[in-house]
Order: C-alpha cells, then structure tokens, then sequence
C-alpha cells in the first residue's frame, strides 16, 4: 500500500527562543528533522516523504540538504499561517489511496516500532495516533481545586498520527475549529473514530532548548 | 520555622533492572539520592534530613556516605513494605510542629525555586503538591473509546509534597487504602484539601535506565 508522510516543520519556533526554528537545529551531526525522516526510512524506504517548511524556507532547506548531503527523494511545500493550513498544504501533494502519517519535525526518536503499530491499525481502522501514560501520578483541575485521577486513563499525545488517505483529506476540508489541537481532533471531527496504539517514551517533542540536550542523551543511549 | 524532608529511597527499583536500586546509582559523580538531598541543602542548610532506606541497606548506605565523603547530618530509618509504610516510619522521626516535605530520592533535579514555591505554600494553606502540565496533547481514555480533553486541566504531580507537621502525621495514622498513590491522596483522605504549586519540568523522577542518561545531559543543561 502506497504510504506517505507529512513530515511537519513548519514552525517558527517562538517557544524556542533561537533565531533558527528548532526543526532545524543540530543534533548528533545533522539536524533534528532529518532524524524524525530517516526513522520513516528506516522502516520502509519507499515512503513518500513531503516535508512543509515554513514560509520563505525553500533555499534555506535547498542549502540544509546540501550541507549535510541529504539526497533523499522528497517533496517539499511551504505551510500556512496555522498548523492546521500548514497540513492542508502537505496533504494537497499526496494521493487519494494510501495511508499518510503527519509527523512533528520536532520529534526526532520514534521508533521504527511505533511507526510500524501505527501504520498497521491504521491500514485496520482507518486511524491510529500513538500515546504513552504519564510517569508520574495526575490530578485533573476541577472549578474550585483538583481530584487525584487514574493516570492509566490519561493518553499523551505523540505522532505520528497515521490515517486512510480519503479520510484525512476529507477531514482536512472541513473549516477550521479552535478545537482542532492535532490531526486526530480534525479527524475525529468528521465523525471517524481515533484507535490508540502505544508510542515510545523517548519519541519526546522538542519544544525548549534544553529538549535538545534531553534528546542527544537519548540517542546516545538508544543506538 | 522547623523544616524536615524525608527522602524516600527505600524502593527496590525492580522496575529498573539492576541489582542496585536507582536512587544509588551514579549521576555526574555521586548517586542520584544525594543530588536530591543537596538540593534541599541548598535550599536551606538547617533543613532536618531523614533518608527511609530499603530494608537491609543501613551498612550499604554507611558505606556509600564514606565513599562519597557525605558528610551532612543526617537520620536514617529503614522502609516498610509498601510506600505508605515507609512515609510513616519516617514520619515517627519528625516531630509536632513545622514542615514536613516528602521527596523522592530518585528526583535529582528538584530545584531550589520549586522547593520554596511547595513550603512556603505549605507554610500558609497547611498542603503544597508541585505540578507541571503535560508537553504533549492529552486524551482521556473513555468506556468504549477516548476523547480529547484540555491538557491545561491535567496536572502532572511530582515531589516534594510538604505538608504542616501534624496535618501529615495524623493523615498517615489513618489505615492504608490501595487509593494512596502518594502523600496527597493520603493528606486529602483525612479532609484537608491540596494546594497545588507550579513544580519545574526538569525534575524528572527515575525510573527506567535511559532517564538516568536524561538526567544527566539536564544537569549539564541546568548548571
């Protein structure tokens, strides 16, 4: 089956503090989206991968791949003003059959397994979006204080979240909701159902500088 | 005021698959329970120090403080057989009056800034329990499926939990219930309610062999 990936690195990094976006740091040698790409490779070589920058990006990138002689086949687009219109812009270069992922370019350690669960119950189901527990014990806020809370029932969202082409391109017709936090939220508002499946602790987002730190310690550890 | 912390560091770690529990492990140059320790030190260097050691470790521990040459004072007690005995027998160390903070030793990272927030809270509201939010979208697992639910609301809990002295004591004179997951849900058993301060999001708590390389590359980062 014909398999794509959205690999999303459109971000400006605000959070991040850095004049260069995160996406595009350096980690272990070469930059930290092209980890998260090389992952999708490595667990099968002839995914389609289409990568969104963000806007005015295009050289930067051209000069990216040329520097750390990246000669991968890929597709590249620029996003939009949201992540919302950013995956739009990607999923207008995929086809109608398949399966396609959308991935945070920021998420460089998923694992070759949780791609694999991820694509299999989405070729299943229509749908997967990998979660872990949390480690720690949760309470949930309530209006005047905060109850402790079964922490086996609460999902961290990772990606990528995986879903039958003709769904996701139809979910992403919809208009735009503030609700919409991730794919599965834009999908789930279409009326498809989500399908867990299990993610890999260190598949981490790197959303400060310190995670960049974090994710170099995990590397080391985990190859 | 009279401050004391109990460092839980009697846990067997079999989670961890070593034959030394976690918390004896080595970090940057000393076992992970004496970073934890020194931070509260560093904090305030009158805090009474209480280490609850696994059963059968007191001439393991003495050992390791002549190798480490730790020589902060301090008092030992050994663990029970579930957390809840272990807290109690280091609660028959603290007295009536003051703060009482419970720590994991296996939390190195706690920071000075988060152990003021939790007993200064503790000073005023009799309860202080350090929280983070999670980095990643949350969903809530439901009956038959799950549902996107507002990760602000869902509050990750970490250690130190401080507490008014007589507050905690005469909580854990009460009968264990498999409910108690940590100090505050035995403290909100026995009818006081939980104030809740911001804790920091370095202040990971060890539990797999790769967070002790986290740890590490945060270290680095923090200091």
């Amino acid at each position: 089956m014909k398999c794509y990936v959205l690999i999303m690195a459109a971000g400006s990094g605000s959070r991040f503090g850095a004049e260069i976006p995160k996406q595009f740091h350096e980690l272990a040698g070469k930059p930290v989206v092209m980890h998260a790409i090389q992952q999708f490779l490595n667990w099968r070589n002839d995914i389609e991968i289409i990568i969104v920058l963000p806007a005015g990006y295009l050289t930067y990138w051209k000069n990216l791949t040329a520097k750390y002689s990246f000669n991968v086949p890929h597709s590249v687009t620029e996003g939009g003003a949201t992540r919302f219109l950013s995956v739009r812009n990607g999923l207008a270069l995929t086809g109608d059959d398949g399966l396609v992922a959308v991935h945070d370019g920021v998420r460089p350690l998923v694992s070759t397994d949780t791609i694999t669960r991820c694509f299999e119950t989405a070729e299943k189901y229509g749908s997967a979006v990998p979660v872990i527990n949390p480690a720690d014990t949760v309470r949930l806020e309530t209006e005047q204080s905060s109850t402790t809370f079964d922490r086996n029932r609460v999902k961290l969202v990772q990606t990528p979240q995986v879903f039958r082409a003709d769904i996701i391109r139809k979910a992403y017709m919809q208009d735009y909701n503030p609700g919409f936090t991730d794919d599965a939220t834009v999908v789930e508002k279409s009326g498809i159902a989500i399908h867990l499946v299990e993610g890999n602790r260190e598949n981490i987002k790197i959303t400060n500088p310190e995670d960049l730190a974090v994710a170099g310690a995990l590397l080391h550890y985990i190859f």
